[in-house]
C-alpha cells in the first residue's frame, strides 16, 4: 500500500504488510539557568513493529512501539469501508488515534518536526492521543469528518468503569486546485471522566523529548469533573509551501478548584526546497508521506525541506499554572518516501511557578533524528 | 498452512507465516448488590504479533501477546514430527498450551465463548495454562494422547528450582462418521511444587475478563506441598450441532490446612443456524476453524451461531471457599475463517465468604467482542 | 541473506527479511556446599522477533527480545555502505552490539558456547554490550577496525546527560589461505561516565545463565569517575579445527576506592567432528553461520562439533572481589543452518568474599539448550 513490501494469499483476498519503524534521536540543551536542563545524550524515540492488511473488505493493523524497552500498544483496530449514496466512510474498532487537531490526528513520523506542536500536546483528553473504542470516518470531495466514542487507554485496569471521551472533528477545504488548497478545520471533545480520575496533569515537554527536565509545568487539579476541549485550524499548500496555524483551549471542571483553562498556540511554515509537493493530505487533514522526486537511494539528492514552528504554552488560569514558548527552526532531509534526517533548533522559554525549575528560564535545544518509517 | 498469507524460500524448504491477532472487548456488568462490580468499559483481550513456519521436517512458532501494554510470551517451541509404525507423534520442545481439558488445551480465539469455561480455569495448576519443558503428542484414526513434562513459567527467575508438572490426557472417539462424532476424554497432572511456591491462590473470573472485581474467591492456601487434578470430557459434534460436558477436580494438599478440593463443571451446547460444521477438532479434542461456508468478505452472510454454557464453581472445600455459577447465550457471527463478533451474555451469581464482595450476590454481564486471528 | 525468507518489493528495491529467535534450556546444577546453587529449572534464554532489509544503499534492522516476559530492544538500526578508495565502509547509527572482543562483538546464536565468555563479560562497560550512538566499520582484504561512540542504554531516563563510551577495536591475519588463518585482535573503551553512575557492580554468572545464584562477586565500586579497558585476542582456524585465546582488563577509577582492576582470560578450542569449516568470520572477527555439510532436515547426520573452554576471573583488586574459573566442554549438534542443540558441561569454582556464597566453593552445572535462529 505504501510501496513497502506487501504479501498476499495465493487468491489475493489475504494481503499483509509488514510495518517497521526506526526513530533514532540525539539531542542537546544549552542556555538553562539551571544544570539539570543543560544535558545532552541519546534516544529511541519510536521503535515499532506491526503489520497490517486487508481480508477481502475487513482491513485490521496492529502496531506496537518498544522505545525505552516499554511495550506500548499503539494503532490496534479492524476497519470495514463501505459506500452508501457514493460517499465514502470507514468505521474502525479498536486503538487509534483520535481525529483531534492537525498533529493529534496523524503520526509523528510524517510530521515536519521532530515532535507534535503546542496544540497537540495541551489539547490532548486525560486518555492521551489513542483510545480504546468506535470510530468513524466520512470523506466528501473537499471535507470530511472523524468522530469517536472512546473509553481508557488500553492498559487500563478493570476495577472502574471506563471515562469515556466523545470527539469529532471536521475538515474542509474551499479552495482546491492543481497549485493548491485551503485548509479549514475545527475539532471539539468532551470526556465523561471514571472514577478513577482523582486529578488531572499535563505539564509537556518543549524541548526534545529526550529532556524530562524541560516542560510547562502546573499544579495537578483535583477532584475533576468534566473535561473538555476544542480547537481551530487554518492553513494552507500552495506549490512546494505550506503554512498552517492551530489553536486549542481545553476547560477542566472540578469540584475543589473551580473552572480552568489551558490554551496553546502554534503557527508553522515549510518550504519543500528540491520543489516537491508538502505532504500534506488534504482529504483527512493531517501529514501524509513527502514523495521525494529524486530519492538518494536511487543516486539523487533526496528532498530538503526548511520549516519553521512558534508554539505557545499558557496554563496561568491553573494553579500555579506557567507559561512557555517554543520557536523551532527545521530542516529536513527526506533520503526517500520512508528515510529521513531531521535537524531541529529550538529556541525556548519557560516562565513556572511550580516544580523544580521555577522563575524564567530560556536556551535552545539541538536535535538530530535518523528515521526510517514503513 | 491456515489460508493467511505464508512465504517460502526460494527451494520451498524454509516457510514463514506471519501470525497476528487482535481481540477488542466491550463490557458491561450490572445488577450486582456492589456499585464496584456494576461497571463497563473497553480493553484488548488479546494483541499478539507471532509467526509459525518449517525448516524441513523441524516446525517452530513463536506468539507474543502485548495485551494491556505488557509483554507475555504465549507459544514459544520447536517441535519435530514423525511417523513410528505409521503412528503420528510430535515432539515439542518449548513454552505451550499444555494438554488439559477441552477448553485448557486450546486457543482461546476458536472456542464458542468469549472466556474459557470454569473447568479450564478451576483446574489449572500453579504455573497455569502454558509451561515451558517436553511435549509429546500421538495421534491414531479416533484417538489421541498428549503428555508433557514442564518446569515453571517463562518469567520465572532462576534463585529456585522449578516446580515440575506432569501432565497427560487421552481423548477417544468411540463413533466417528460422516455426520459427527462422540468425544470421550480424561486427563490428569500432578505438580511437584518448587520451594518457593509458599501458598496457593485462584480466584477465576466470573463476567466478562475485563471485571476484575468479580470473581469467585477464597482464602489461599498456605503451605502446599502437592497439587494435582484431574477432568473428564463428555460430548459430540452432530451435523451442524454440538455439545460438551465437563468436570474437574482438583487437589491441593498442605502441611498446615489439610487437604483441600476444588470442583468445577462446564455443559454448553450450540447451533450453527447457517449449516457449517462445529470447528471441533476430533482428531486434537480441541476447538479449531469453523469454516464459513458464505463469508461476509465474499458478498455472503458469514456464519452465525447460537450456544449456551452452564459453569459450577465450588470451592467450599478451602478454608473460607466461595461458590458461584454463570449461565451464558452467546452469538457468533463468523464473518470469515479469521474473523468473528461475538455477543456473550452471562447470568452469573457469587457466595463468596471472603475478600471484598462477601455473600450472596447476582447479576449480569454483556460482552461484545471484535476478532481477527490469522 | 541468511537463505531464510525474504521479500521484496515489486522493483526490488525495497527488501524485509523476517528475523527470529527460539532459545529454550535446560539446566541443572549440581555438588555446590550451598543448597541455593544446586538448582535445576528450565527458561528461555532468547525469544525474538524482528527483521532486517534494505531500501536501495540504506540498511535498517529491528531484533526485540522477549524472553522473561520483558521487552528488550537489541539490534535497532540504520546503515550506510560505501566504498571510498575501493575500501568497503559501512557506518551504523543506533542500537548495536559494540566492536569488543570476540564474543563481545558478535551474536550469542552462533557462538559455539551456550553462554559467551569470562572476557565478554569482565570486559564489559557500565552500558553493557549494546549502545546507543554510531559506528563505522572498514575493511581491508585480511583486517578490520571498528569503533563507535555511544550513548546510555536504549531505557534510559532523560534527567541526566548519557554516559559516552568511545570504543575502537581491530582485528588483523597475518596468514589467511585456503586451509584456514591466524586471528589477531585487539580492542579499547573509554567510558565518561555520567553523574547518574554513582556505582559499578558486576557479578557474572559463571554456570549457566538460569542460575541466578552462581556468580563471581564483588563489592560494588562508589564515587567512579573513569572506565576503561582494553583485551586481546590471539587464534586461528585450521581446516575443521578452530582455537582461541582472549585477555581482557578493565580500570574503575573512583574519587573514593582508588583505582580498582579485573581481569579475565578465556582460552578455547574446537572440533567439527564431521568435516565443517568453523563458522568464524576472519573478516570481522566474530562468530557467523556454520555451514552444515549434510542437514539432518535433508536425511543427513548434521554437523557435530566438540569444545572446550577455560574462563578465569580475578576481582581481587576490589574490595572485596573473589575469584572463579569454569572449565566447559560443550557438544554441539546443528541440525542445519538454522538450528541446533547444545550440551555443555560446565566444572566451575568460585571464591567469593562478599555475598551469601562466601568461601571456596565447587560444581558442576549442566546445560541443554534447543535453538533456531534465523
Amino acid at each position: 500500500r505504501n510501496g513497502g513490501p506487501e504479501f498476499r494469499s495465493s487468491d489475493g483476498f489475504f494481503t499483509f504488510q509488514p510495518r517497521g519503524r526506526i526513530m533514532l534521536d540525539f539531542s542537546s540543551t544549552h542556555g538553562s539557568s539551571y544544570d539539570e536542563r543543560n544535558i545532552s545524550g541519546t534516544a529511541a524515540r519510536n521503535l515499532r513493529l506491526g503489520a497490517d492488511g486487508d481480508i477481502g473488505k475487513l482491513g485490521y493493523k496492529i502496531d506496537v512501539d518498544f522505545a525505552d524497552n516499554l511495550t506500548s500498544v499503539k494503532d490496534a483496530w479492524l476497519s470495514y469501508s463501505t459506500r452508501p449514496f457514493g460517499l465514502p466512510i470507514t468505521y474502525y474498532v479498536g486503538n487509534k488515534l483520535k481525529d483531534r487537531s492537525i498533529e493529534g490526528s496523524g503520526t509523528m513520523s510524517r510530521q515536519p518536526f521532530m515532535e507534535r506542536n503546542a496544540v497537540a500536546n495541551v489539547g490532548a483528553g486525560v486518555n492521551g492521543y489513542y483510545g480504546l473504542g468506535g470510530y468513524v470516518k466520512a470523506y466528501g470531495s473537499n471535507w470530511h469528518v472523524g468522530a469517536s466514542i472512546t473509553g481508557d487507554d488500553i492498559d487500563n485496569t478493570g476495577d472502574n468503569s471506563d471515562s469515556l471521551m466523545y470527539a469529532i472533528r471536521a475538515t474542509y477545504n474551499p479552495i482546491k486546485g492543481r497549485q493548491g488548497f485551503i485548509h479549514l478545520g475545527s475539532w471539539y471533545y468532551y470526556e465523561k471522566l471514571g472514577k478513577d480520575i482523582t486529578s488531572i496533569n499535563n505539564v509537556p515537554r518543549i524541548g526534545q523529548n529526550f529532556n524530562d527536565n524541560l516542560r510547562i509545568s502546573s499544579s495537578s487539579i483535583a477532584d475533576p469533573t468534566r473535561d473538555e476541549a476544542y480547537g481551530y485550524e487554518l492553513g494552507g499548500v500552495f506549490r512546494n509551501f505550506w503554512g498552517f496555524g492551530e489553536w486549542t483551549r481545553r476547560r477542566i471542571d472540578s469540584s475543589s478548584v473551580d473552572v480552568v483553562d489551558r490554551h496553546a498556540s502554534s503557527v508553522s511554515a515549510g518550504w519543500l526546497i528540491t520543489g516537491e509537493k508538502p505532504g500534506f493530505s488534504s482529504r483527512s487533514g493531517v501529514w501524509g508521506t513527502t514523495k521525494v522526486l529524486s530519492p538518494v537511494t536511487s543516486g539523487g539528492w533526496g528532498a530538503w525541506e526548511l520549516a519553521m514552528r512558534f508554539d505557545r504554552y499558557d496554563f496561568r488560569d491553573a494553579p500555579n499554572g506557567g507559561t512557555g514558548s517554543s520557536n523551532t527552526i527545521g530542516l529536513n532531509w527526506y533520503l526517500n518516501d520512508w528515510s529521513r534526517v531531521m535537524l531541529d533548533y529550538v529556541d525556548w522559554n519557560t516562565n513556572n511557578r511550580v516544580g523544580s525549575y521555577k522563575g524564567p528560564d530560556d536556551g535552545d535545544s539541538v536535535g538530530l533524528r535518523m528515521q526510517i518509517s514503513f
